[in-house]
């Protein structure tokens, strides 16, 4: 009986492991130095939690079930809800403002292609509770200071800036009725992946008046917050000019934080995500053969809409695949630095035969690499009985940093210790060595 | 809209996800100090990887799904037969010992109750490819090391160690049938659990010969190996023997690594899972209040049941839910000392109003925050435009060790620092601080 793993998973192998583990714990590292707390919910929900906010994409791609009592349960293939759903349940005790990161395990049921996958991990901060522009801008920074530690430059990414709220006032100032907003958003939202022609004749589609459309075309084109004016005049005042302020602020505030290179003005950027209400971003590969590698916005209806009070909140959410493909593209994901160097490696070269099966009891090597775990300290010693020279030859596979030699010199309680490294040796007292290494 | 979560999962708020890291930082820097390396496997697997080995209970607690290819799947709850699936994949290019530990999120439809929730994280550590009884103890060691360093003695917990080959040769020699086995493995689990006569009742229905029910019922209620005797007479070299001998052995390996006295013989321990074959363990609290808070054993036969060749293997699990239980029960939990401290907390006094909505510009807090956040310092600023006490009792709320005071002074470029510990304030210049802060 030979089982595959199910299509779109991955198997971390210890080397594939490492690496995840060396994102993951950059996401933690620099949520936390950001004044993020960590938090967690459950693998599943109701089934319904996921199908109201979360976009038509994600509510196709559940992963859903019921439990032996009937219940309609689905796997989280986003955690936005749960946060919503957990932070309602807290509201009056929690205080503010609310600053949490979550990296949640996802599952959505996609076709898996290059940065797709069935099951993914997400890294996701959220600011809730600020009705500040601030807000917004932190969570662009914090993203940012994580993709620069890692060594990305402005010149390997760019966050591409944008709003829902100024989206909303030019559509609305251009003549583009209310209830066409969302679908007209999923096509914007399309846009960079269609040819331009099948974008013009689906626009038209949807803005019939072709001053119209051409107006919505050219504003989404934009590269300049200073341009706007040129492609739909407005007052001072206005919600257009609100929303132009707003954005304005926005990238002078990520101008002051030290991360203004790596941000754009794109009004072409709109999110898949149906609870979008302000500010909203993309991070994208300059290359620009990849997918986002994180994205987010503003969301100030969400908490209400999930039965709390109306709350600000503002977030991101980037996912391990994509950012895991543009690492090893640029060369930042030395794994060779992700191995686990050993302390120790334990040589018995005093064993004795203990039974007829040619098990040697090497009595002393496990006595001594049980006591040095203990003190904290990582060790191992060889299940093979093995000559000096091969044991020698499996720490240096271990990446040990040191070997301890049990040989003749046991005898009056000494030891030898190797580094491995340099090759030098020294004969210690066992005792002194453990007191040394206690201390 | 107000959705509940699921019954039997957790939300982990910031302080109970500091707790749930605790934990499992814990079991992590455990492994990988006895020199085990991290793996992973997916959430989900085809359905039929549980059915056939995980034993009934198991069986019957999957959250089971189908995708949209009509493919039967089911959350894992369990990651050994995830670990049988990778290491035969990779058979032939795996360096062994293969000494592999994870701790994978699992899920069981169970009826929630104390220590036992539809959704927990498990600590598993497993040696593949030693067919020797030091392999046993090592992950034994493993076990102890990890409960130790937390805090737990050998008065509060015990690991009780039988044998499943020492019970079959025992069983055997008693006159049970071989058939028979399975069903009296399933009631002998269960005895701690069941009033005398109950236990005694089904004994009899299973082993109607009231002389061997009697033998059997003797040998699980033994303390000594050195007892066995008294109950089955058995002769040098035969199974019996052979399984005392390997017992007693790997007693003997657990007191030379120094954790002898947190070890028993208990050879009413027999495990639910179907698939061990050796020497099988459990961790139980003293007391005896809790469920196992750990067990494990040898299970040679996996590999070679999914598809692989046979290959010994041994390894252990421990749940987070019970041993949180007990953790707390014994104190051991400090939930303040879990607190995140924050390196700084930067406060500007030099604000200047930005609109007319009364939000402040903090532009050199905001700046500063960044700056420090970039050189890899946790820091914040105050979303709230609050005078210096207000500004320091938040610092102080946030668990802030130092605050940098952006004042009067800053015309000159200096910034006061202020050790929230000692209150200590100094004077110090903006650039400065800045370069001592990067060395």
């Amino acid at each position: 009986m030979k089982i595959p793993p199910v299509k779109g998973t991955r198997d971390f192998y210890p080397a594939g492991m490492a690496v995840r583990n060396w994102i993951i714990d950059g996401w933690k590292r620099v949520s936390l130095r950001n004044g993020f707390e960590e938090y967690d919910g459950p693998i599943f929900e109701y089934l319904k939690m996921f199908q109201i906010k979360s976009g038509d994409e994600i509510a196709e791609q559940l992963f859903s079930f019921q439990d032996r009592g009937g219940r309609d349960l689905a796997i989280r293939p986003e955690i936005t809800p749960t946060l919503a759903r957990m932070v309602n349940q807290q509201i009056n005790s929690l205080p503010r403002p609310i600053k949490w990161f979550s990296v949640p395990r996802l599952c959505r049921a996609e076709r898996p292609q290059k940065g797709r996958l069935r099951e993914f991990f997400q890294w996701n901060i959220d600011i809730i509770g600020i009705d500040d522009v601030l807000a917004d801008a932190e969570v662009i920074f914090t993203t940012v200071d994580y993709l620069r530690d890692v060594g990305l430059t402005s010149s390997d990414i760019k966050v591409k800036i944008s709003s829902r709220k100024l989206l909303a006032a030019v559509l609305t100032k251009v003549g583009v009725a209310k209830e066409q907003f969302d679908s007209l958003y999923a096509l914007l939202d399309k846009k960079a992946k269609l040819p331009a022609e099948t974008f013009s004749a689906l626009l038209a589609e949807q803005v019939p008046d072709a001053a119209r459309a051409e107006k919505v075309r050219a504003f989404v084109e934009l590269k300049n917050v200073s341009e706007i004016k040129n492609v739909v005049p407005y007052k001072m005042g206005s919600d257009v000019d609100d929303a132009i302020n707003e954005m304005a602020e926005c990238i002078r505030l990520l101008d002051i934080m030290d991360v203004g290179d790596y941000c754009v003005f794109d009004p072409s950027i709109v999110r898949g995500l149906a609870y979008y209400t302000g500010i909203v971003f993309e991070v994208h590969d300059v290359v620009g053969q990849l997918r986002a590698i994180g994205g987010g916005g503003r969301f100030d209806n969400l908490l209400h809409d999930f039965g709390g009070p109306s709350i600000p909140a503002t977030g991101m959410g980037m996912g391990d695949c994509v950012l895991e493909i543009l690492l090893r593209e640029k060369g930042l994901l030395d794994e060779s630095v992700l191995r686990k160097e050993l302390d120790f490696f334990v040589i018995d070269l005093t064993v004795e035969r203990r039974d007829s099966d040619g098990v040697l009891s090497e009595d002393e090597a496990v006595r001594l690499t049980a006591r040095l775990r203990s003190l904290g300290l990582s060790a191992e010693f060889s299940y093979k009985s093995a000559g000096l020279g091969k044991q020698l030859k499996e720490a240096s596979s271990r990446n040990a940093k040191k070997c301890i030699i049990i040989g003749d010199e046991f005898k009056n309680g000494e030891l030898v210790v190797k580094d491995m490294a340099t090759g030098e040796q020294e004969l210690v007292k066992l005792d002194e060595l453990l007191k040394q290494l206690q201390a």
